[in-house]
């Protein structure tokens, strides 16, 4: 059986490195607790702001099977599988499921570039069959600025004929909002999230499902927020305030600004730590970042 | 101990799959004999031509045991072992060291874009330093059409001086031939091979090391008789004529067509078979290219 679509705020949780590199599992542990008290729909572990390209397979089942077994519901858990190689998105794929997570995010292969929708297409139904478990829900990762290798609105069409009790919907992170449209408007049987909270609000005025967003690992509770009261007054305020937030973050490369913001959230240095080729904020940058956001009165956790 | 540069024309040799997608092992090692015996200086399993970026860690380290258990000798390999993620760059470096392969090809991890050099930097120095082998020899592989992310000459220049005795050469498959004089030019310790037979007489002229060519799989003889005669009379006419194979089969996509060549060489028509994303040539299709290629000259192995 298909779980229920997912929908709301889902946060690509950051991963915790400690310093010499490894994962901080219990670090990622207490960060997901925190996200889920405040109020998110779900956690996207495993997504680009995650640096899950940075994990190995058995680093990533080792993560998700520790947050698990230390009371994470399956239920809230859409972890990412996609890989380059498809006997790697294979096995993580088919881990998820058993272990019941309710959905997982697909990327495509991304090494190889210029490649054909056949192929693509071929490249995701060969998971879905491998896996070959009705309690599979797939949610397609559309991310054309990192990937480069995107999901064009044909190809959609084309998994959502195939597989239209698993192919349950898609994380636009194109940042483009006319694809974004374009999906809402060819597929509104699709659960479509926006990749930012930028796009939250015209996402939703279409029909979408939400948002999943890098920002929501400092700033879950104001866009889970703008979520619920999109339909109300103030919701154009809330959406401005929000925006503001990441433009500021974002004049820093992304990931190491949001584990500074974290560093400093949970008085740990560590958490400052990225795994290359991405590098990290030092301590003066990261009291700059947040001084700077709390100039624009944003403050993690208040 | 470094073990002495490699230098003529190595083969990133094709990985054959089974009908069911499986990597052939067997057709690979019988693939890997027949270059040798076509005299070969080496041969760069798990390339981009490899299709390596669709194998998990575990599928190379299965596959290069196998070549190693049924004679291959070690000295004439240089396999890929640069992925996304450092900890699997690690395992699949330290595990081809240890099986005393002669060198190692080093893809820089390539999801995240616009990374840079310090980033890039650290990648490579993680890689080095805790695989921790003197007897590590790392060329650098550079392929921005591919991997998006390339090497910048500043970036070469701070991984040779920190590691002179480790990184001892460079795979420039950009297909500029401005940047690859350029590092020929900066760089004459380093090993430099173009990643197209195509610019084989000329890195010879200015002083390289030779080519690690995908075209090699198909057409090893000749080439190799190029980089054996490239002061000789005729050197041009035989460049000519190898050029005009290459870009015969160009006209299809690089690693379908070579594999349909190959496939017909073995009388195999399993040995068409690629992973997704790619997506393979048709019994039709590989006739029309062997007919097409036979029309220039050229036939696999004649």
């Amino acid at each position: 059986m298909t779980a229920k679509p997912f929908s709301g705020v889902l946060v690509p949780a950051l991963t915790p490195f400690k310093s010499n590199l490894d994962p901080d599992a219990d670090a990622l542990l207490t960060h997901c607790r925190w996200l889920l008290d405040q109020g998110v729909d779900g956690i996207a572990v495993f997504g680009t702001t995650s640096e899950a390209n940075s994990l190995s397979v058995i680093e990533r089942i080792g993560l998700l099977e520790h947050l698990l077994d230390n009371g994470i519901p399956a239920d809230k858990l859409m972890p990412g599988t996609g890989m380059c190689a498809l006997s790697d998105t294979v096995r993580l794929t088919q881990h998820a499921v058993e272990q019941g997570c309710r959905g997982i995010l697909m990327l495509p292969p991304f090494y190889y570039k210029a490649v054909n929708d056949d192929g693509l297409f071929a490249s995701y139904a060969e998971v879905i069959e491998r896996v070959g478990n009705a309690a599979l829900s797939v949610y397609l990762y559309h991310i054309p600025p990192v990937a480069q290798v995107g999901l064009s609105l044909g190809l959609i069409g084309r998994l959502l004929e195939a597989y239209p009790d698993t192919v349950v919907g898609i994380k636009d992170s194109s940042g483009d909002w006319d694809n974004t449209s374009a999906v809402l408007r060819e597929y509104p049987a699709l659960a479509t999230f926006c990749g930012s909270e930028v796009f939250l609000l015209e996402t939703m005025r279409h029909g979408g499902a939400g948002s999943i967003t890098a920002t929501a690992n400092i700033n879950p509770a104001q866009i889970r927020e703008l979520y619920s009261t999109w339909q109300k007054d103030g919701a154009e305020e809330l959406h401005a305030k929000i925006t503001t937030t990441r433009r500021t973050y974002e004049a820093y490369p992304t990931i190491p600004a949001l584990k500074a913001v974290a560093a400093n959230f949970y008085g740990s240095p560590d958490w400052r730590t990225v795994r290359p080729p991405l590098v990290s904020l030092d301590a003066d940058e990261q009291k700059t970042l947040v001084a700077t956001l709390a100039g624009v009165g944003f403050e993690m956790g208040a």
